[in-house]
């Protein structure tokens, strides 16, 4: 029950990863309470998960300790504290939906993905099978959906509607595999409906439930919606230049599953003549050795996109932090504020 | 807008066939309100599903025009107008909700069974793809969370205990797979967890909206539990002794998937010797041909194992019939006795 957030370990770790280089120290005096917050959060995915099936909970379990790095119930909690709650007991439950939420999206991504290690360990998929994969990723759904139960039918009703852009997200997505012509719009759009709307919900919700005005709630849902678009990105930046230690699963998964990124479209936008005929030819590739991998990261790299790609992240966390005029200004502001930076110099 | 239910398209047609050999001539005065029920519960569905993305909403369509018979939607108006009242406006989003789910778990379990066709039509899977597939029944679930959201946090907890159990259900189902040792009590529970649940929790959540008495309340979800059994065995009957035209689907699927069924461990506990050695080798196959097939059936048949199959389901309909008891005597609860006692003589 009192599973530390993550394997490291300590708030310390995992807000000073989130926040990038250094940079900890202004924000010490906030951490014993958002390591409570996310103490509180982890608590209640400890309660909601067991059932009388052992094998479904060890399974739901698993999913959880693997799912992610918090940063989702961190935003929240540092959001909903921005707004003047000295505690965030009203946002918990909340906080453990959406993070089931995200959870039982990674667990249906791995199967969609054949992806085998997530976190440094064995997917769902993997580690299960894929029956109870599905299923686990169906149980995990209806869990958060019934802590939402317990808030206003309005926060239901936009965390669905969160989902529902997810689910469209990950169709646009599949039906864009190995298609360079996906232009970089469609990508945003894409990125905006499968990682940005459910972070943009899980912020909106925070203020709902303090009865926040209406553009601190549009406020907080801007920050949430570029701050996952930037995240995405760098995301898709690691896939390519991270270091796989830290993040516990292969590069390149994104070339090999043929999953055009903004950093690929933009390289294949860039590249001509033999060199593009060669990109296209790799990309497609249903099958691709390591030496193709590395040629296509080549490619990449001589239209420099890497730096294109960081220069976007940058501008949405920039935008990010824009989105939090109408809130407060306060140590919790200036926390989300250097989120949204940290977003682009993670490695993890 | 206005598709009908059923591709044979009356409801004469629909609840005749639920019914059984004949006798619905009796019931000929509610078939207009209960026509217009379905025809507003199909109203709400094709409401809730389309989205922006045309591929999705295409598939959520196709999805939930194969999915299944209506017998839920079917049964909640009943159970609804059974207790007095003349309108099912109230329970219209609520029995829509219901079979979404309930289409969410076809288009998964037909993932996870490899299944090619429903109901007469390609699977989701088989039609759209593994991905989409996977992808349009987390949507058609939030779609149905976000229909029960309108209701009080007791309707939506009850329904997501439901899906809980379903899901449950389903992983020990997947677990049971090519085991021969699966006893028929741990089978009993697999059907109430998988299928009878979630009829249960519908025929509870109409009672609650309509602030029934607890008798009620658990009169209708033990008719819900009791009928859900029943047609579950009839299922699994039909899946060896049923008419693949008239199922849309070919026969002997448990047995192609070592899916052991109250029929399967009945006539596997009577069989001895050579022939009981026979059975395991066979259902164990992971490929079997059509040869194979028909032995299994030929050795089930050996056993008269149909005849106490077809025993058990009428023992469970009786159930139902008697959980009824608390409901007011009247047409609709004539009806609903009927339709229990129909599942067990359906053909489809």
């Amino acid at each position: 029950m009192t599973a530390p957030p993550d394997k490291e370990g300590s708030l310390e770790f995992l807000v000073g990863r989130a926040l990038g280089n250094g940079s900890l120290s202004e924000f010490l005096d906030l951490l014993p309470e958002l390591s409570d917050d996310l103490q509180k959060v982890e608590e209640c995915l400890q309660q909601a998960l067991p059932i009388s099936y052992p094998f479904l909970t060890e399974s739901a379990v698993y999913a959880t300790a693997s799912g992610g790095k918090r940063i989702r119930p961190l935003l929240m909690a540092a959001g909903y504290r921005s707004l003047g709650f000295s505690k965030t007991t009203e946002i918990q439950a909340l906080a453990a939906a959406f993070q089931l939420i995200h959870t039982a999206t990674l667990v249906h991504d791995d199967v969609i993905d054949h992806a085998q290690m997530r976190r440094g360990r064995p997917s769902v998929t993997r580690a299960f099978g894929t029956p109870a994969a599905i299923v686990t990723g169906d149980y995990l759904f209806v869990r958060a959906f019934q802590l939402a139960a317990r808030y206003p039918a309005e926060i239901i009703l936009r965390c669905g509607e969160a989902c529902a852009d997810l689910a469209q997200g990950e169709v646009m997505q599949e039906n864009s595999r190995f298609d360079l012509t996906t232009g970089k719009e469609r990508y945003v759009r894409i990125m905006i409906y499968k990682t940005a709307s459910i972070v943009a919900a899980g912020m909106a919700s925070v203020a709902l439930v303090s009865a926040a005005s209406a553009p601190i709630v549009e406020g907080l849902e801007e920050y949430g919606r570029c701050l996952g678009v930037a995240f995405q990105i760098q995301d898709d930046l690691l896939d390519i230049y991270g270091d796989p230690d830290v993040l516990g699963k292969p590069l390149y998964s994104d070339f090999r599953e043929g999953l055009p990124t903004l950093v690929t479209l933009d390289a294949y936008g860039r590249l001509s003549g033999r060199e593009k005929g060669e990109f296209e030819r790799l990309f497609n590739l249903r099958r691709k050795g390591p030496a193709d991998l590395l040629r296509l990261k080549e490619l990449v790299d001589s239209t420099e996109a890497h730096a294109r790609g960081l220069a976007e992240a940058r501008h949405w966390a920039e935008q990010a932090v824009e989105a939090l005029s109408p809130i407060p200004p306060g140590p919790y502001r200036s926390l989300m504020e250097r989120l949204a930076q940290g977003t682009i110099s993670r490695r993890f």
